[in-house]
Protein backbone atom coordinates (compact mmCIF):
# COMPACT_ATOMS: atom_id res chain seq x y z
CA UNK A 1 0.00 0.00 0.00
CA UNK A 2 1.04 3.90 -0.80
CA UNK A 3 2.23 5.79 2.44
CA UNK A 4 0.16 7.14 4.93
CA UNK A 5 -0.61 10.84 4.95
CA UNK A 6 0.33 13.50 7.16
CA UNK A 7 -1.31 14.78 10.06
CA UNK A 8 -0.99 18.84 11.26
CA UNK A 9 -2.04 19.27 14.87
CA UNK A 10 -3.45 22.75 15.60
CA UNK A 11 -4.81 24.43 19.10
CA UNK A 12 -6.87 26.91 18.14
CA UNK A 13 -5.77 30.74 18.54
CA UNK A 14 -6.39 33.21 21.68
CA UNK A 15 -9.44 32.98 23.00
CA UNK A 16 -11.37 35.70 25.04
CA UNK A 17 -10.77 33.45 28.32
CA UNK A 18 -7.71 32.44 27.18
CA UNK A 19 -6.60 35.98 27.62
CA UNK A 20 -8.07 36.71 31.00
CA UNK A 21 -6.36 33.55 32.54
CA UNK A 22 -9.61 31.55 32.82
CA UNK A 23 -10.30 27.82 32.71
CA UNK A 24 -12.25 27.03 29.54
CA UNK A 25 -13.13 23.79 28.94
CA UNK A 26 -16.80 23.70 27.02
CA UNK A 27 -17.78 27.29 27.41
CA UNK A 28 -18.25 28.42 23.74
CA UNK A 29 -15.90 31.12 23.77
CA UNK A 30 -15.10 33.71 20.71
CA UNK A 31 -11.39 34.14 19.41
CA UNK A 32 -9.47 37.13 20.43
CA UNK A 33 -8.54 39.41 17.76
CA UNK A 34 -4.67 38.35 18.42
CA UNK A 35 -6.20 34.66 18.16
CA UNK A 36 -7.29 35.48 14.27
CA UNK A 37 -3.95 36.53 13.49
CA UNK A 38 -2.74 33.10 14.74
CA UNK A 39 -4.51 31.37 13.07
CA UNK A 40 -3.86 33.33 10.04
CA UNK A 41 0.03 32.84 10.70
CA UNK A 42 -0.74 29.42 11.27
CA UNK A 43 -2.24 29.06 7.26
CA UNK A 44 1.04 30.74 6.27
CA UNK A 45 3.19 28.20 7.78
CA UNK A 46 1.27 25.60 6.19
CA UNK A 47 1.61 27.16 2.57
CA UNK A 48 5.65 27.23 3.59
CA UNK A 49 5.67 23.91 3.74
CA UNK A 50 3.49 23.35 1.10
CA UNK A 51 0.68 21.54 3.72
CA UNK A 52 -2.02 21.94 2.22
CA UNK A 53 -4.73 20.03 4.05
CA UNK A 54 -7.35 18.28 2.03
CA UNK A 55 -9.38 16.86 5.55
CA UNK A 56 -10.54 19.19 7.99
CA UNK A 57 -11.64 17.93 11.48
CA UNK A 58 -12.47 20.60 14.47
CA UNK A 59 -14.69 20.33 18.07
CA UNK A 60 -18.06 22.12 17.86
CA UNK A 61 -16.51 24.91 20.00
CA UNK A 62 -16.67 27.83 17.85
CA UNK A 63 -13.10 28.97 18.62
CA UNK A 64 -11.65 25.94 16.98
CA UNK A 65 -14.35 26.35 14.42
CA UNK A 66 -13.52 29.59 13.46
CA UNK A 67 -9.57 28.85 13.33
CA UNK A 68 -10.13 26.53 10.94
CA UNK A 69 -12.45 28.71 8.57
CA UNK A 70 -9.85 31.16 8.88
CA UNK A 71 -7.09 28.66 8.15
CA UNK A 72 -8.87 27.28 5.09
CA UNK A 73 -9.65 30.93 3.87
CA UNK A 74 -6.12 31.97 3.65
CA UNK A 75 -5.48 28.53 2.06
CA UNK A 76 -8.21 28.88 -0.52
CA UNK A 77 -9.65 25.76 0.45
CA UNK A 78 -12.93 27.14 2.20
CA UNK A 79 -14.46 24.34 0.14
CA UNK A 80 -12.94 21.35 1.62
CA UNK A 81 -15.77 19.76 3.77
CA UNK A 82 -15.31 19.73 7.36
CA UNK A 83 -15.86 17.43 9.92
CA UNK A 84 -17.14 19.04 13.27
CA UNK A 85 -17.38 16.52 16.65
CA UNK A 86 -17.73 17.23 20.34
CA UNK A 87 -15.13 14.03 20.78
CA UNK A 88 -12.59 17.16 19.80
CA UNK A 89 -14.30 19.16 22.11
CA UNK A 90 -11.78 20.81 25.27
CA UNK A 91 -11.88 19.04 28.11
CA UNK A 92 -14.87 19.20 30.33
CA UNK A 93 -13.05 21.47 33.46
CA UNK A 94 -16.36 20.42 35.79
CA UNK A 95 -16.58 23.62 38.58
CA UNK A 96 -13.53 25.45 37.48
CA UNK A 97 -15.12 26.47 33.92
CA UNK A 98 -14.86 30.16 33.77
CA UNK A 99 -12.55 30.27 37.28
CA UNK A 100 -9.58 32.34 36.88
CA UNK A 101 -6.52 30.10 36.64
CA UNK A 102 -4.14 31.90 38.93
CA UNK A 103 -6.99 32.12 41.81
CA UNK A 104 -7.69 28.52 41.63
CA UNK A 105 -4.59 28.03 41.97
CA UNK A 106 -4.09 29.83 45.57
CA UNK A 107 -7.04 28.62 46.74
CA UNK A 108 -6.29 25.29 46.19
CA UNK A 109 -2.34 25.44 46.17
CA UNK A 110 0.17 24.77 43.20
CA UNK A 111 0.48 21.19 43.75
CA UNK A 112 -3.72 20.04 43.37
CA UNK A 113 -4.08 22.77 40.48
CA UNK A 114 -0.91 21.51 38.78
CA UNK A 115 -2.62 17.76 39.25
CA UNK A 116 -6.23 19.31 38.13
CA UNK A 117 -4.57 20.71 34.75
CA UNK A 118 -2.02 18.45 33.64
CA UNK A 119 -2.29 15.08 35.56
CA UNK A 120 -3.69 11.74 33.87
CA UNK A 121 -6.31 10.84 36.07
CA UNK A 122 -7.42 13.49 38.51
CA UNK A 123 -10.27 16.01 37.80
CA UNK A 124 -11.77 18.68 39.88
CA UNK A 125 -15.41 18.56 41.09
CA UNK A 126 -18.33 18.34 38.78
CA UNK A 127 -20.00 20.85 36.31
CA UNK A 128 -23.06 22.45 38.45
CA UNK A 129 -26.36 20.98 37.77
CA UNK A 130 -27.99 23.48 36.23
CA UNK A 131 -25.18 24.26 34.06
CA UNK A 132 -24.65 20.49 32.99
CA UNK A 133 -29.13 21.28 32.01
CA UNK A 134 -28.37 23.29 29.81
CA UNK A 135 -25.63 21.59 27.88
CA UNK A 136 -27.92 18.75 27.82
CA UNK A 137 -30.43 21.30 25.83
CA UNK A 138 -28.06 22.46 23.37
CA UNK A 139 -28.70 20.72 20.14
CA UNK A 140 -25.02 20.25 19.22
CA UNK A 141 -24.99 17.85 22.06
CA UNK A 142 -28.35 15.78 21.22
CA UNK A 143 -26.56 12.72 20.84
CA UNK A 144 -25.27 12.50 24.18
CA UNK A 145 -28.62 13.27 25.98
CA UNK A 146 -28.70 9.06 26.74
CA UNK A 147 -26.32 9.97 29.39
CA UNK A 148 -23.15 10.39 27.77
CA UNK A 149 -22.48 14.09 28.41
CA UNK A 150 -19.76 14.22 31.33
CA UNK A 151 -20.26 16.75 34.02
CA UNK A 152 -15.84 16.30 34.71
CA UNK A 153 -13.31 15.10 32.76
CA UNK A 154 -9.93 13.69 33.47
CA UNK A 155 -7.28 13.69 30.60
CA UNK A 156 -7.70 9.50 30.72
CA UNK A 157 -11.61 10.20 30.55
CA UNK A 158 -11.11 12.66 27.22
CA UNK A 159 -8.29 9.36 26.03
CA UNK A 160 -11.52 7.03 26.14
CA UNK A 161 -13.51 9.81 23.84
CA UNK A 162 -10.60 11.02 21.27
CA UNK A 163 -9.24 7.26 20.79
CA UNK A 164 -12.14 6.50 18.55
CA UNK A 165 -12.41 8.97 16.64
CA UNK A 166 -8.68 8.75 15.95
CA UNK A 167 -9.13 4.55 15.13
CA UNK A 168 -12.77 5.41 13.42
CA UNK A 169 -12.10 8.76 11.52
CA UNK A 170 -8.12 10.49 11.77
CA UNK A 171 -6.45 7.01 11.48
CA UNK A 172 -8.69 5.46 8.40
CA UNK A 173 -8.17 8.81 6.34
CA UNK A 174 -4.18 9.29 6.56
CA UNK A 175 -4.27 5.34 5.61
CA UNK A 176 -5.52 6.47 2.08
CA UNK A 177 -3.06 8.89 2.27
CA UNK A 178 -4.68 12.05 3.34
CA UNK A 179 -3.42 15.28 4.39
CA UNK A 180 -5.42 16.07 7.69
CA UNK A 181 -5.92 18.85 9.35
CA UNK A 182 -7.17 18.70 13.48
CA UNK A 183 -8.14 21.61 14.89
CA UNK A 184 -9.05 21.44 18.72
CA UNK A 185 -7.88 22.33 22.20
CA UNK A 186 -4.95 21.91 24.23
CA UNK A 187 -6.29 19.05 26.26
CA UNK A 188 -7.80 17.54 23.71
CA UNK A 189 -4.47 17.49 21.35
CA UNK A 190 -2.54 15.84 24.48
CA UNK A 191 -4.97 12.94 24.39
CA UNK A 192 -4.53 12.37 21.05
CA UNK A 193 -0.25 12.60 21.48
CA UNK A 194 -0.80 10.31 24.17
CA UNK A 195 -2.24 7.90 21.92
CA UNK A 196 -0.06 8.51 19.34
CA UNK A 197 3.08 8.67 20.97
CA UNK A 198 2.20 6.70 23.89
CA UNK A 199 3.62 8.78 26.00
CA UNK A 200 4.39 7.56 29.74
CA UNK A 201 2.50 9.32 32.32
CA UNK A 202 5.40 11.45 33.46
CA UNK A 203 5.39 12.53 29.44
CA UNK A 204 1.74 13.30 30.10
CA UNK A 205 2.09 15.77 32.67
CA UNK A 206 4.85 17.80 31.16
CA UNK A 207 3.21 18.29 27.60
CA UNK A 208 2.15 21.52 26.98
CA UNK A 209 0.45 22.73 23.73
CA UNK A 210 0.75 26.37 22.52
CA UNK A 211 -1.86 28.02 20.68
CA UNK A 212 -1.82 28.63 16.80
CA UNK A 213 1.52 26.68 16.72
CA UNK A 214 1.25 23.45 13.83
CA UNK A 215 2.15 20.05 14.74
CA UNK A 216 3.36 17.87 11.97
CA UNK A 217 3.20 14.27 12.20
CA UNK A 218 4.27 11.79 9.76
CA UNK A 219 3.71 8.51 9.71
CA UNK A 220 5.59 4.66 8.78
CA UNK A 221 3.05 2.02 7.28
CA UNK A 222 1.62 0.70 10.48
CA UNK A 223 0.42 4.54 11.42
CA UNK A 224 3.46 5.01 13.68
CA UNK A 225 4.58 8.24 14.45
CA UNK A 226 8.38 8.26 12.23
CA UNK A 227 9.17 10.91 14.26
CA UNK A 228 8.23 10.90 18.60
CA UNK A 229 6.81 14.12 19.09
CA UNK A 230 6.30 14.87 15.67
CA UNK A 231 7.97 18.42 14.45
CA UNK A 232 6.59 21.94 14.83
CA UNK A 233 6.26 23.74 11.67
CA UNK A 234 7.90 26.72 13.91
CA UNK A 235 10.04 24.97 16.25
CA UNK A 236 11.21 28.08 18.26
CA UNK A 237 7.93 29.71 18.31
CA UNK A 238 6.09 26.83 19.61
CA UNK A 239 9.04 26.41 22.75
CA UNK A 240 8.69 29.91 24.08
CA UNK A 241 4.58 29.33 23.44
CA UNK A 242 5.04 25.96 25.44
CA UNK A 243 6.67 27.76 28.13
CA UNK A 244 4.36 30.47 28.71
CA UNK A 245 1.49 27.75 29.05
CA UNK A 246 3.20 25.81 31.27
CA UNK A 247 3.70 28.79 33.53
CA UNK A 248 -0.12 29.47 33.31
CA UNK A 249 -1.83 30.70 36.50
CA UNK A 250 1.45 31.13 38.47
CA UNK A 251 2.78 34.94 39.87
CA UNK B 1 -45.12 9.73 7.76
CA UNK B 2 -44.79 13.56 9.77
CA UNK B 3 -45.06 16.72 8.12
CA UNK B 4 -41.54 17.23 6.22
CA UNK B 5 -39.20 19.81 7.04
CA UNK B 6 -38.69 23.99 6.09
CA UNK B 7 -36.45 24.35 3.02
CA UNK B 8 -34.87 28.03 3.53
CA UNK B 9 -32.96 29.23 0.25
CA UNK B 10 -30.68 32.43 0.66
CA UNK B 11 -28.71 33.87 -2.52
CA UNK B 12 -25.05 34.83 -0.77
CA UNK B 13 -24.59 38.39 0.37
CA UNK B 14 -23.01 41.09 -2.15
CA UNK B 15 -19.91 39.94 -3.53
CA UNK B 16 -17.34 42.36 -5.09
CA UNK B 17 -18.28 41.53 -8.82
CA UNK B 18 -21.87 42.17 -7.96
CA UNK B 19 -20.87 45.64 -6.79
CA UNK B 20 -18.82 46.30 -9.98
CA UNK B 21 -21.66 44.79 -12.12
CA UNK B 22 -19.97 42.02 -13.70
CA UNK B 23 -20.74 38.22 -14.75
CA UNK B 24 -19.34 36.51 -12.01
CA UNK B 25 -19.89 32.68 -12.58
CA UNK B 26 -17.51 30.09 -11.04
CA UNK B 27 -15.05 33.13 -10.28
CA UNK B 28 -14.33 32.94 -7.01
CA UNK B 29 -14.45 36.41 -5.25
CA UNK B 30 -15.47 37.41 -1.90
CA UNK B 31 -18.26 39.29 -0.03
CA UNK B 32 -17.85 43.31 0.33
CA UNK B 33 -18.17 44.09 3.29
CA UNK B 34 -21.83 45.20 2.50
CA UNK B 35 -22.13 41.45 1.77
CA UNK B 36 -21.17 40.39 5.06
CA UNK B 37 -23.44 42.79 7.09
CA UNK B 38 -26.44 41.20 4.43
CA UNK B 39 -25.93 37.70 5.85
CA UNK B 40 -25.86 39.22 9.22
CA UNK B 41 -29.88 40.58 8.80
CA UNK B 42 -30.70 37.34 6.81
CA UNK B 43 -29.61 35.56 10.37
CA UNK B 44 -31.23 38.04 12.35
CA UNK B 45 -34.95 37.28 10.28
CA UNK B 46 -34.20 33.96 10.66
CA UNK B 47 -33.94 33.95 14.25
CA UNK B 48 -37.23 36.65 14.41
CA UNK B 49 -38.69 33.44 12.84
CA UNK B 50 -37.61 30.73 15.09
CA UNK B 51 -36.06 29.46 11.63
CA UNK B 52 -32.85 27.63 13.32
CA UNK B 53 -31.37 25.51 10.62
CA UNK B 54 -30.41 21.82 11.38
CA UNK B 55 -28.68 20.89 8.08
CA UNK B 56 -26.79 23.33 5.72
CA UNK B 57 -25.87 23.21 2.29
CA UNK B 58 -23.54 25.88 0.12
CA UNK B 59 -21.62 25.97 -3.38
CA UNK B 60 -17.79 25.56 -3.06
CA UNK B 61 -17.55 29.33 -4.04
CA UNK B 62 -16.33 31.61 -1.07
CA UNK B 63 -19.38 33.87 -1.51
CA UNK B 64 -21.60 31.64 -0.52
CA UNK B 65 -19.83 29.09 1.92
CA UNK B 66 -18.66 32.75 4.15
CA UNK B 67 -22.26 34.14 4.09
CA UNK B 68 -23.40 30.93 5.36
CA UNK B 69 -20.89 31.04 8.17
CA UNK B 70 -21.61 34.46 9.05
CA UNK B 71 -25.63 33.45 9.34
CA UNK B 72 -24.95 30.42 11.74
CA UNK B 73 -22.03 32.40 13.61
CA UNK B 74 -24.89 34.69 13.95
CA UNK B 75 -27.22 32.03 15.06
CA UNK B 76 -24.74 30.11 17.68
CA UNK B 77 -25.14 27.49 14.61
CA UNK B 78 -21.36 27.13 14.07
CA UNK B 79 -21.02 23.58 15.29
CA UNK B 80 -23.30 22.11 12.30
CA UNK B 81 -21.96 19.90 9.31
CA UNK B 82 -22.05 21.99 5.92
CA UNK B 83 -22.33 20.57 3.06
CA UNK B 84 -20.48 22.09 0.30
CA UNK B 85 -21.15 20.87 -4.09
CA UNK B 86 -20.25 22.40 -7.03
CA UNK B 87 -24.08 21.13 -8.12
CA UNK B 88 -24.93 24.51 -6.02
CA UNK B 89 -22.57 26.54 -7.64
CA UNK B 90 -23.21 29.88 -9.43
CA UNK B 91 -23.86 28.83 -13.59
CA UNK B 92 -21.37 28.97 -15.29
CA UNK B 93 -21.25 31.69 -17.63
CA UNK B 94 -18.47 31.01 -20.21
CA UNK B 95 -17.25 33.71 -22.09
CA UNK B 96 -18.62 36.50 -20.26
CA UNK B 97 -17.22 35.13 -16.73
CA UNK B 98 -15.63 39.01 -15.47
CA UNK B 99 -17.18 41.07 -18.16
CA UNK B 100 -19.13 44.24 -16.96
CA UNK B 101 -23.06 43.75 -17.89
CA UNK B 102 -23.34 47.21 -19.24
CA UNK B 103 -21.22 46.70 -21.68
CA UNK B 104 -22.00 43.34 -22.65
CA UNK B 105 -25.41 44.85 -22.97
CA UNK B 106 -24.46 47.95 -25.21
CA UNK B 107 -22.49 45.53 -27.60
CA UNK B 108 -25.04 42.39 -27.66
CA UNK B 109 -28.19 44.43 -27.28
CA UNK B 110 -30.93 44.23 -24.84
CA UNK B 111 -32.56 41.18 -26.28
CA UNK B 112 -29.52 38.85 -26.70
CA UNK B 113 -28.37 40.29 -23.48
CA UNK B 114 -31.80 39.21 -21.84
CA UNK B 115 -31.82 35.99 -23.79
CA UNK B 116 -28.21 35.07 -22.00
CA UNK B 117 -29.09 36.18 -18.93
CA UNK B 118 -33.10 35.18 -18.07
CA UNK B 119 -33.67 32.78 -20.97
CA UNK B 120 -33.85 28.81 -19.71
CA UNK B 121 -32.14 27.72 -22.95
CA UNK B 122 -29.44 30.52 -24.75
CA UNK B 123 -25.69 30.09 -23.51
CA UNK B 124 -23.30 32.41 -24.31
CA UNK B 125 -19.83 31.25 -25.65
CA UNK B 126 -17.42 29.29 -23.93
CA UNK B 127 -14.79 29.73 -21.53
CA UNK B 128 -11.72 30.50 -22.88
CA UNK B 129 -9.31 27.26 -23.36
CA UNK B 130 -6.88 28.41 -20.36
CA UNK B 131 -9.29 29.34 -17.67
CA UNK B 132 -10.94 26.09 -18.41
CA UNK B 133 -7.65 24.41 -18.00
CA UNK B 134 -6.88 26.17 -14.46
CA UNK B 135 -10.71 24.71 -13.62
CA UNK B 136 -9.76 21.61 -14.50
CA UNK B 137 -6.88 21.71 -12.59
CA UNK B 138 -8.62 23.32 -9.20
CA UNK B 139 -8.59 20.55 -6.64
CA UNK B 140 -12.55 21.09 -5.81
CA UNK B 141 -13.19 19.96 -8.70
CA UNK B 142 -11.09 17.35 -9.30
CA UNK B 143 -14.26 14.86 -9.54
CA UNK B 144 -15.41 16.67 -12.62
CA UNK B 145 -12.01 15.60 -14.56
CA UNK B 146 -13.60 13.09 -16.46
CA UNK B 147 -15.35 15.79 -18.63
CA UNK B 148 -18.11 16.98 -16.79
CA UNK B 149 -16.94 20.08 -16.09
CA UNK B 150 -18.43 22.94 -18.21
CA UNK B 151 -17.36 25.61 -20.50
CA UNK B 152 -20.50 27.44 -20.54
CA UNK B 153 -24.04 26.47 -19.26
CA UNK B 154 -27.56 27.65 -19.77
CA UNK B 155 -30.14 27.65 -17.30
CA UNK B 156 -31.37 24.20 -18.60
CA UNK B 157 -27.86 22.93 -17.95
CA UNK B 158 -27.90 24.41 -14.45
CA UNK B 159 -31.22 22.86 -14.08
CA UNK B 160 -29.80 19.06 -14.81
CA UNK B 161 -27.42 19.16 -12.34
CA UNK B 162 -29.14 20.48 -9.08
CA UNK B 163 -32.36 18.63 -9.84
CA UNK B 164 -30.43 15.06 -8.93
CA UNK B 165 -29.23 17.36 -5.94
CA UNK B 166 -32.68 18.43 -5.18
CA UNK B 167 -33.88 14.73 -5.61
CA UNK B 168 -30.87 12.79 -3.12
CA UNK B 169 -29.49 15.28 -0.85
CA UNK B 170 -31.97 18.13 0.04
CA UNK B 171 -35.40 16.19 -0.22
CA UNK B 172 -34.61 13.56 1.62
CA UNK B 173 -33.20 15.62 4.74
CA UNK B 174 -37.05 17.71 4.40
CA UNK B 175 -38.66 14.05 4.09
CA UNK B 176 -37.31 13.33 7.68
CA UNK B 177 -38.36 16.76 8.95
CA UNK B 178 -35.02 18.51 8.52
CA UNK B 179 -34.99 22.59 8.51
CA UNK B 180 -32.61 22.96 5.59
CA UNK B 181 -30.83 26.05 4.96
CA UNK B 182 -29.52 26.21 1.02
CA UNK B 183 -27.12 29.27 0.75
CA UNK B 184 -26.19 29.31 -2.75
CA UNK B 185 -26.11 31.94 -5.91
CA UNK B 186 -29.29 33.83 -8.20
CA UNK B 187 -29.38 31.11 -10.72
CA UNK B 188 -28.69 28.27 -8.99
CA UNK B 189 -32.19 29.45 -7.01
CA UNK B 190 -33.81 30.17 -10.09
CA UNK B 191 -32.57 26.71 -11.57
CA UNK B 192 -34.04 24.96 -7.62
CA UNK B 193 -36.99 27.12 -7.77
CA UNK B 194 -37.75 26.00 -11.44
CA UNK B 195 -37.80 22.63 -10.43
CA UNK B 196 -39.48 22.74 -7.50
CA UNK B 197 -42.49 25.42 -8.41
CA UNK B 198 -42.24 23.50 -12.21
CA UNK B 199 -41.93 27.03 -13.60
CA UNK B 200 -43.42 28.00 -16.99
CA UNK B 201 -40.32 28.92 -19.78
CA UNK B 202 -42.10 32.89 -18.80
CA UNK B 203 -41.99 32.36 -15.38
CA UNK B 204 -38.20 31.47 -15.51
CA UNK B 205 -37.59 34.56 -17.48
CA UNK B 206 -39.37 36.50 -15.04
CA UNK B 207 -37.89 35.24 -11.95
CA UNK B 208 -35.03 37.36 -10.60
CA UNK B 209 -33.36 36.46 -7.10
CA UNK B 210 -32.26 39.33 -4.69
CA UNK B 211 -28.88 38.79 -2.73
CA UNK B 212 -29.28 38.23 1.35
CA UNK B 213 -33.24 37.65 1.55
CA UNK B 214 -34.18 34.53 2.85
CA UNK B 215 -36.91 32.62 1.02
CA UNK B 216 -38.88 29.85 2.61
CA UNK B 217 -40.25 26.86 1.47
CA UNK B 218 -42.73 24.35 3.30
CA UNK B 219 -43.88 21.18 1.78
CA UNK B 220 -46.80 18.79 1.60
CA UNK B 221 -46.04 14.85 2.61
CA UNK B 222 -45.47 15.04 -1.22
CA UNK B 223 -42.50 17.42 -1.22
CA UNK B 224 -44.71 20.08 -3.27
CA UNK B 225 -44.22 23.53 -2.01
CA UNK B 226 -47.53 24.65 -0.19
CA UNK B 227 -47.40 28.03 -1.57
CA UNK B 228 -46.24 28.35 -4.51
CA UNK B 229 -42.73 30.85 -4.67
CA UNK B 230 -42.63 30.13 -1.66
CA UNK B 231 -42.59 33.27 1.17
CA UNK B 232 -39.55 35.66 1.72
CA UNK B 233 -39.40 36.70 5.33
CA UNK B 234 -39.03 40.31 4.64
CA UNK B 235 -41.59 40.08 1.51
CA UNK B 236 -41.31 44.48 1.35
CA UNK B 237 -37.31 44.55 1.01
CA UNK B 238 -37.51 41.34 -1.38
CA UNK B 239 -39.42 42.87 -3.68
CA UNK B 240 -37.17 46.30 -3.68
CA UNK B 241 -34.07 44.34 -4.09
CA UNK B 242 -35.58 41.48 -7.04
CA UNK B 243 -36.22 45.06 -9.06
CA UNK B 244 -32.84 45.81 -8.67
CA UNK B 245 -31.76 42.57 -10.34
CA UNK B 246 -34.02 42.12 -13.03
CA UNK B 247 -32.80 46.17 -13.94
CA UNK B 248 -29.11 44.88 -13.71
CA UNK B 249 -27.11 46.28 -16.73
CA UNK B 250 -29.49 49.32 -17.70
CA UNK B 251 -28.47 52.44 -18.29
Amino acid sequence: MSVPGTLILLRHGQSTTNAEGRFTGWADVPLTAHGQKQAAAAAELLARDGLLPDAVHTSVLRRSIRTADIVLQELDRSWLPVHRTWRLNERQYGALTGRVKREVRREAGPARYQAWRRSLTTAPGPLPGDELARLRADPRYAALRGGGLPAVESLADMIARVAPYWADALGGQLYTGRRVLVVAHGNTLRALITVLDRLTEQEVEDLNIPTGAPLRYDFDCELRPVVRGGGYLDPDGARVAAATVAAEGQA
